[in-house]
């Protein structure tokens, strides 16, 4: 466990996000594994395809987190300028990769393999690259930035293959407590003073409506699971003293 | 049909979102309203529930474009700061707006209108109120910045009466062009060479995997219908050459 918090942040790179056309499925998918692993998200961004935005986000984001997770734009078209937007972030060249090369081959024959393709082989110089046991084409690392692909399937593949080197505080332990049909405004001022004698832990009240009404979750979550027992024990019996 | 882009931006508020607890569905629905309306959605953050970071994250978007929508943190319990955040961000004061205790009355008994509820109707001066039809605390406008609940059923209903008042551009034509189990990189070099010939529209390719296999989209954008349909010509007579 590192001595300082490790955090993260996502970058979500396209056009088809922004214009609505494609939900994206990433976020959630890239949040509940860095909290599985102890790495707390702290931003997110989504962004077009232009290169001088991109590049504005991955040097804000890269600079003010531990980690930064991109997704999207290294495809094969005119429109996935991912990889050379990076490469300008960090001020170095790109180019061809010849291992890029060899495991695009992997999977397109030697005649198939255009100026087109050509250019998933395209890797920031300095950068690691990231397998992709789909479709082949690699995501990479350069310093603390992953660029992973935009298909959800290839972007958790990914991220199995990323989650294991990272490095990650203690995880997050979570308790929820439901309060069905008790209105929020019943017991906010309550649980504002729990939340204030046990400071340590972070208390979110959550509603959402379901067909039978309104459901509230309250959830507590630390990195120490005495702390957040007693927080968890404390509003639980704040919650039963509402239905006496 | 103003003279300039009319853009917007969107600012999800909760760690509930960058826990991976919640999925958020706002952004999507959103954009596609915005999009429907005529307005660029240029770019969206999510942050934690601190006030120094949506402080900084309202004054960033809000100079940046036409409008910014927010979601979440209006309710009643102590995490809510989203009020107290915006009306900092503005260098406003705040305090309870007697119109907003009138709609939070239509709903809640004048005894059950404790203290926390009354965090509800808590206003930035200077700012517009925005009904709630379903739980009845409101949102608010200030500026250029609307601020919605994060229950997607409430968001959606403030979206309904914000959108008709809201400045926008001549809508976005968009066509949709398949190509199912044609590889991107089959076409890529051929579609650069269109979006180069057409320049006045977008052009953007997007795979996404199904059981059959890869299916991309070709998607042509754009805000002249005859420049959209002459780019979605030429890329259905390259696809069809593909298959020749």
């Amino acid at each position: 466990m590192p001595d300082t918090l490790v955090t993260a942040a996502i970058l979500v790179i396209g056009d088809e996000i922004l214009s609505g056309r494609t939900k994206d499925k990433n976020i959630g998918a890239i949040a509940d594994r860095l909290t599985e692993t102890g790495i707390d998200l702290r931003e997110v961004r989504i962004v077009p395809d232009e290169q001088a935005e991109i590049v504005a986000a991955v040097n804000a984001l890269r600079a003010r987190y531990t980690y930064l997770f991109t997704t999207g734009g290294i495809g094969p078209t005119h429109d996935d300028i991912t990889a050379d937007s990076v490469a300008a972030a960090f001020g170095v060249g790109i180019d061809v990769d010849e291992r890029a090369r060899a495991m695009l081959l992997e999977r397109i024959k030697p005649e198939d393999l255009n100026e087109a393709r050509l250019r998933m082989a395209r890797i920031p110089f300095g950068a690691d690259l990231i397998a992709n046991p789909i479709s082949k084409a690699p995501g990479f690392r350069i310093g603390n930035v992953f660029v992973m692909a935009g298909v959800p399937q290839i972007m958790n593949a990914m991220l199995d293959e990323i989650v294991p080197t990272l490095t990650s505080n203690a995880p997050v332990i979570s308790r929820t407590l439901e309060a069905a049909n008790t209105p929020e405004g019943t017991f906010a001022g309550a649980l504002a003073l729990i939340a204030k004698a046990h400071a340590s832990v972070s208390i979110g009240s959550y509603p959402s409506m379901t067909p039978q009404g309104f459901l509230n979750r309250i959830v507590v979550r630390g990195r120490d699971a005495a702390a957040v027992e007693a927080a968890a024990t404390a509003v639980e019996a704040m919650l039963a003293g509402l239905t006496r």
